[in-house]
């Protein structure tokens, strides 16, 4: 099976972690080898010492597109569910991947900031809010949206299955033709 | 194919990437997939503001040791040539592998350092030599040595077809009884 990095970019508590769970087990059935690679995870192991300046944001978003690409150009099934905030640092990732002609994928969780402060699975809009907290993502501290992702969900009224089916149609669809995305993107990320 | 890890460490100029480029094609001859996580390399990729201190050089073991044990569990064929010149840190990324059950393959290089300082391919020995470079291990840095490695190669008066075919010899009997070296090694991995 090729393998292949889905990268989920997105606010904090926009649902990228939830669907990188659920679409787990159906990419399995389907054959897959996967492994996900959670932001919050793959800080402890690989970036203990990084914290949330814009230039160790980048190192941490850098290790793990690393990490992905060896992954995905062994045949796995990389869901990377990490905000990755910034343009450069997405566009970085995906020219590692283009390089050795590993497929990519990203998809914007475009969940939007009200709803994702609504469910604030981690309490950390509550934290900025009291002022306990600097540095959010999307609220004082900067999210560059992506302008042309491969696909794109707001989770808002949408339930996680449907989430899942559309990502599996996406995943499906990146191996239906070589490296589609990176033929239309080529431009994007080495201007990046 | 099952995936395992390979590390290979040992001093300086002691032979640990010839064995693993050397290797690699066979193993790839034989059906597997293969990356070599070279310390140089990943430094770059991982650890670019790590030095060589006794904690650095611990971290950087660890972040390798991470990420060939999410490749080996997916079924690559891992070489880590690389020094990790401490036992204790060496001892973790085993408990690491055993943890998810991954095979994992001590493979001590063990050249002398009169052979490594005459080979001297990077220059380090000389550098050191001369007062330009401190902290080289097996030098004027600590390495501690492998009690019982799973395998122990002195590339001295060896020929590297000879290592290869003895590194392939260990790697393919690692797969005729589950985790053999896992179930011997269980007590002194998790003292580490």
């Amino acid at each position: 099976m090729t393998g292949v990095t889905v990268w989920l970019t997105g606010l904090p508590s926009a649902g990228k972690s939830t669907i990188a769970r659920a679409a787990a087990g159906p990419l399995r059935d389907a054959g897959r080898r996967v492994e996900i690679l959670d932001g919050d995870e793959v800080r402890a192991n690989l970036s203990p010492r990084l914290g949330f300046s814009r230039e160790d944001r980048a190192d941490h978003v850098r290790r793990i597109g690393w990490t992905a690409m060896l992954l995905a150009r062994n045949g796995v099934t990389v869901l990377a569910p990490v905000i990755a905030p910034y343009r450069d640092a997405r566009a970085e990732v995906r020219a590692m991947h283009q390089a050795g002609g590993t497929r990519y994928l990203e998809v914007h969780v475009a969940t939007t900031v009200e709803v994702c402060r609504d469910r604030d699975v981690k309490e950390l809009y509550a934290r900025q809010a009291r002022g306990d907290l600097r540095g959010l993502t999307g609220v004082d501290d900067p999210y560059e949206e992506p302008v042309d992702p491969d696909l794109r969900i707001d989770t808002h009224g949408v339930s996680v299955e449907a989430a899942v089916r559309t990502l599996m149609a996406a995943v499906s669809a990146s191996h239906l033709v070589a490296h589609p995305q990176q033929i239309r993107r080529g431009g994007e990320a080495l201007s990046g």
